[in-house]
């Protein structure tokens, strides 16, 4: 634990005092989001100590230049990365002539932050003496509209404490930023037009290569003692800034405040030739509201959300903390409304791994996303990839595969593969496979399958070809094998046969086959419009079927577990413990070599596909491999403990279940891994809820019926979740003593518990959407 | 072949007529060099067309920061390339105001350049027509000294055909040059002074963080019809450079002439502060000669090193070319005068694999050295190596070995590790085998033991314990592995139990254990010496012998040869000649994953365990793996046609020999792989001079004897050439009828043909150094 100046509380996120050296870690973890737009927790005011400004716009991205040592055939030409925004929040102050910093203050007192997950905003409160010896109290609250997804709030007041003071309100739009994960020091954006009108600013910039336009917008009003005044305000703009000064000789003890409205509006929504006339009308619409009725909305937008997402601990409050903070920024990144977006490993939260879509989407987060909000959400994921379908055959031919055969890049924002190790970029192709995995599990759990004949069987064959074509066969072993991979384990790079890999793209072809024959019989016009697209040959689906048939998985008699790869039982298997602690984390610690050669597993690997396909396993491999393969995993990616907090929860090992859900669950609030100040990791969050719904409470689906095998850590007195299944919202409580069921809305539901059918009554309510 | 403008000639490289298009590749095949510095054939006056312009000093490198894409622990923070230093060649030529460029004269006709390689200068002569429709004719000739190798001579001659014309020459020196091949844009020399005085001019300037303190320098004369003339000069100095104009009213039919000495004083070899003084003692010299000396000393010394290292070919008109070609780049790169240089692969002709040492240097260079100079040449190549012991220790402690481990760079300028990619940097660890190989192969070859105790032993046991800590042992084999590794093949990486790295491992202990033992009772001093550096306990001894005498060889019983690596036999083994000729080479037609998971070998690999190592297996053997592995070759690699030729010689497959020499003697003037613009490939140059002597002459040292099994390719008439062996120069020559050998200096010598003793009887001469 590298950081511990999180206060406990249940519903909030709170910092008391102020430290230079915690500013940019608070600015993570402070992030506010809205699902189109989000921000750093940067200050609102001038701040010269150490800060990585952060502002970003959904779906707004830049193709940088890739920059490799040695270039190798296939490479992507370029990495997209989510782009710094402009600013938009900025609000210069300045007390008699001396510019508000806290960095440059003789001292700051009763500085206190809060981030309010129940309302969805961010307070900042404290007191300051300038270094012109005013005294100053000041406090601002922000946050980003649900209702008004463009628009965002401030309220910023200030009093003098110890003197009348001259105090100038300056706030401004800024498009002159700079990405600080830029690898050619690229300017990302070309300002096109700077303006205003009375008390509105608006600068519109244009991205360089990808052309989204965009307008950054703002306007303000100040108040003294909350009442609106008129003040005379100088402006000054030019090519990329455009700034009001509102100066007002404040007296001691009064307040000087000022609301500012700002946001985008972008022409992935809009036409580009009216994006300043539509971010007029958002600021009507918003100053109408005004900030409070905003905030008002605010908090009964989170209250909806809360209501179904909400996760209760009892008896431990910094695990219910570190629950709700993982739902909360979850909600903040993404709501569904858009299928042209995806959520990226940081969210709004940070620029690291440019905010793209990754397999963490289909393999942890649609889970989460299923079950608490409409199923269209997951929907919605599911047919990103579907729209990307093109894009994924055309990555797959730059590789050299024919035939439609579909590779879906490891990292993307439009299909396009942007990532560039070959050892990932090429190699780790079992993404293909949690693809194909997510469309199984949306029917599994919501009993639609209406979106297969649809949509998915278009993108299982694409992904079925790829295996077909990717597996060869092994004269030598008279079976298929899959070289030169990278599992998920990447802590491993170009072997053969790792077992989750040929396991996922046997079932993958498995998996088409049976999708394919039910929809020539059952869904026949549907059929007969994807049969004209992808011309599929009794020949061909020959071969795939020979090959899931005999495909090779490596195997040891001796331990009787599946082997992660050809060879793993070659290194020296010394388990983790017995790892000097002065040795680790490896990935800081050893050469790569080193890491390759040793049996140490980054995050799960074959315990993914005991996770994935748990039906086809008897709980006895499970134990076996989990035995087997738990001693020499390092959990060094954020995705890791989630699982084997599951499996070890199935496995009634409680103790470790809940050490391997901590580790997950306040992984950013403590700050394990010293890397808070980049960002949040928002997808390994699905996996903290994964660890308490299906781990211990034990949710899965069986054969169309949802079913329980609860369980409770000791060190908890209890809690409570609420899923949605099937148009039945169910709530799940859970005590050391008992497990309640509770219809809250739908029609009697039959569940398991513990393999045993259970009734639920329904009380009549229906779900309005 | 991509090219073929080059004129088949004995003792000569020659272009004709004039082809924009060529340039680059012709600025390549006649660089000049003389060991201490070299230059691409750049045209002395403007040219406005494409070129890349490139002069290069011995040993003046710089370390350019590592680009990669993704940073991996271990890797080395720079990357160490040649650089191009100030430019002394250049004349610019105005004829009536206009500069003569051949980009843009109206006509180039009897447009001619040879590169004499008997004497060791490049001429070159044309005719053109300039826009302002003067007719010129020039010719020019120009040498690097080998006598005084600082300096340079250029000759350049201009003659008005069609009217009188004022012409002015400007001689200059130009530090304001740039790497074509940077990483970051950075300026890599800072020009510290700029001087004239008379008609000398001098610019200090030192590189970047290494800090080489260089002075480039000239001095010029002109002369009309080969008179010297004295004619005012203006001189023009800026910040990096400094020109003086020889403006002169030329008659139609006179010949207007410059002679320009120039060249670089260096503080690797003087006082950083006398450079410039040091300069002037140079061109006091070198103008005292004169042009015309110097020239005929330049002949004397050519004619030495041919007297020794010449390969005649009968009968065969572009062999001979080629093979002369090879043999006079390899002298124009490497002298052996200096052990803190070493070879190249590109030598003077190009910045690409950054001018630095590469295991190329052990594994085929030193045999040429060996047998065509003094033994001290190749003594220094070895030494350069055990002067970066320290360097090689910290390299592998950077990786986390211990206790005095040793692992030699990929890539280097000064000992430290250059390169920059985890599967060659961190894995192709069996360099570290080749540097131990040739100091056994040294001793093999010149009887002289007294280097091994002397420095030898340090460097081989610092291997040894680099070997035993890398090898790994393995519970499920009961035998040690070496994991994680790329072998020469670089089309695998990251594989297990690469053959040839096993064997080299296995070896390079065996022989350490030998010589510890020998010197310990034969050279006692020497031994308790190193025993105090080193403390070599009986344990570890123990330890390595354990390793070396169960080491695990992957094998195939069904196809009786050594597995590449593990699981090579997992492939789809379709041969080379199968693939469709659209889809190579590989490395330009496939992606790179498609590459490793075939089973197509960039260069020999087992092969070339068995070319180092062909006393321990038989003829059969050799056959049996051979014909395994050869089918999977696609030789796209300099380096691997001359292994596979030496085989088929020596399995009596004449025409498959040959065909694989041509391949190598001819890869640069033929241009065989589209590469030649940017330099040309040094180091394989020895590997055609190993497919001669070693291949068709069948030269092998057989427990301290010589011995031959002479073969000829049945399109020569005839081929000689000459060893030097442990103080006998001995001429071979072979016809299609018989061989004749002949003692030119030393004593009578018995050798083996065909396995017979011949006793060789001297005719009184010895050499005289």
């Amino acid at each position: 634990m590298n950081q511990d100046y999180i206060k406990p509380n249940n519903w909030s996120i709170i910092e008391e005092g102020f430290d230079a050296e915690h500013v940019k870690s608070s600015e993570s973890l402070f992030s506010l989001g809205n699902g189109a737009m989000g921000q750093r927790a940067n200050f609102e005011e001038q701040y010269s100590g150490n800060t990585f400004q952060g502002s970003y716009i959904a779906g707004v991205y830049y193709p940088d230049k890739t920059r490799v040592g040695w270039w190798k055939n296939g490479y992507p030409e370029y990495f997209a990365k989510v782009l710094n925004a402009p600013n938009w929040i900025g609000i210069n102050v300045i007390v008699n002539g001396e510019p508000l910093d806290l960095y440059t203050c003789k001292s700051v007192d009763s500085f206190k932050r809060e981030l309010n997950m129940a309302e969805g905003w961010l307070s900042r409160q404290f007191k300051a003496t300038l270094p012109n010896d005013v005294q100053v109290e000041v406090s601002v609250k922000r946050f980003l509209s649900l209702d008004l997804d463009e628009v965002g709030a401030i309220q910023y007041k200030i009093k003098p404490l110890n003197k009348d003071a001259e105090i100038i309100f300056q706030p401004y739009l800024d498009s002159g930023i700079t990405n600080e994960d830029s690898n050619w020091d690229d300017k990302f954006w070309d300002t096109t037009d700077v303006s205003h009108l009375n008390h509105q600013g608006f600068i519109e910039a244009k991205t360089m290569k990808t052309d989204f336009h965009t307008c950054t917008f703002m306007e303000s009003k100040v108040f003294i003692s909350d009442k609106p005044i008129l003040v005379n305000h100088n402006i000054i703009a030019d090519s990329n800034h455009v700034s009001f000064s509102y100066a007002y000789p404040v007296k001691k003890g009064d307040t000087y405040s000022i609301q500012k409205f700002g946001g985008y509006t972008v022409d992935r929504n809009h036409d580009k030739s009216k994006l300043v006339k539509v971010a007029k009308q958002v600021l009507k619409t918003a100053t109408k509201k005004g900030f409070n009725q905003l905030l008002e909305d605010q908090k009964q937008a989170w209250s909806k959300i809360w209501d179904m997402a909400d996760i209760t601990i009892k008896g431990d409050i910094k695990a219910q903390q570190g629950i709700r903070f993982n739902i909360f920024q979850l909600n903040q990144t993404y709501l569904g409304k858009d299928s042209s977006l995806n959520i990226g490993p940081k969210g709004f939260t940070g620029e690291k791994y440019g905010g793209s879509t990754y397999w963490d989407t289909e393999a942890y987060c649609i889970p989460f996303y299923m079950a608490t909000k409409d199923q269209n959400v997951a929907r919605s994921l599911l047919e990103y990839r579907y729209n990307h379908l093109e894009k994924a055959i055309e990555n797959a031919e730059k590789l050299g595969f024919k035939n439609g055969a579909a590779l879906y890049p490891m990292v993307t924002m439009n299909g396009e593969e942007c990532h560039n190790e070959w050892e990932i970029t090429f190699e780790e192709i079992h993404r293909n496979g949690a693809i194909a995995f997510a469309i199984y599990n949306y029917y599994r759990y919501t009993g639609d399958y209406s979106y297969i004949p649809e949509k998915g069987l278009e993108v299982l064959i694409g992904i079925s070809r790829f295996w077909q074509q990717r597996a060869t066969f092994s004269s030598d072993k008279n079976q298929y094998v899959i070289l030169g991979v990278t599992g998920p384990n990447e802590y491993e790079n170009n072997v053969n046969n790792n077992w989750y890999t040929n396991y996922l793209a046997k079932w993958c072809i498995d998996y088409t086959l049976e999708q394919i024959e039910k929809i020539e019989t059952e869904y026949a016009s549907d059929f007969s419009r994807i049969a004209k697209k992808v011309t599929l040959s009794k020949k061909e689906l020959a071969l795939w079927k020979a090959i899931a048939d005999n495909m090779y998985f490596p195997y040891s008699e001796k331990h009787q577990v599946y082997l992660q790869q050809d060879g793993f039982l070659d290194k020296e298997l010394i388990s983790v413990e017995d790892l000097p602690k002065s040795e680790r984390p490896i990935n800081q610690k050893w050469s790569w070599d080193r890491i390759l050669r040793s049996p140490y597993i980054k995050q799960a690997d074959v315990l993914q596909g005991f996770y994935f396909f748990e039906d086809q396993f008897s709980d006895e491999a499970l134990e076996r491999h989990f035995d087997f393969y738990e001693p020499f995993t390092v959990h060094e990616s954020s995705l890791s403990p989630c699982v084997h907090s599951i499996q070890a929860a199935k496995l009634d090992r409680m103790e470790q279940a809940y050490t391997f859900y901590l580790r997950t669950s306040r992984l950013d609030l403590d700050d394990y891994n010293n890397e808070v100040h980049e960002g949040l990791h928002i997808t390994s969050m699905a996996g903290t809820w994964m660890s308490i719904v299906e781990g211990f409470g034990g949710m899965r689906i069986k054969d169309d019926t949802l079913s329980f095998t609860p369980k409770i850590p000791k060190q908890w007195e209890g809690y409570s979740f609420k899923v949605n299944f099937r148009n039945h919202i169910l709530k799940v409580d859970i005590s050391q003593k008992q497990t309640d069921f509770e219809i809250l809305c739908g029609d009697n539901l039959e569940i398991l518990v513990n393999d045993k059918p259970l009734l639920l009554k329904s009380k009549g309510l229906h779900a309005v959407s």
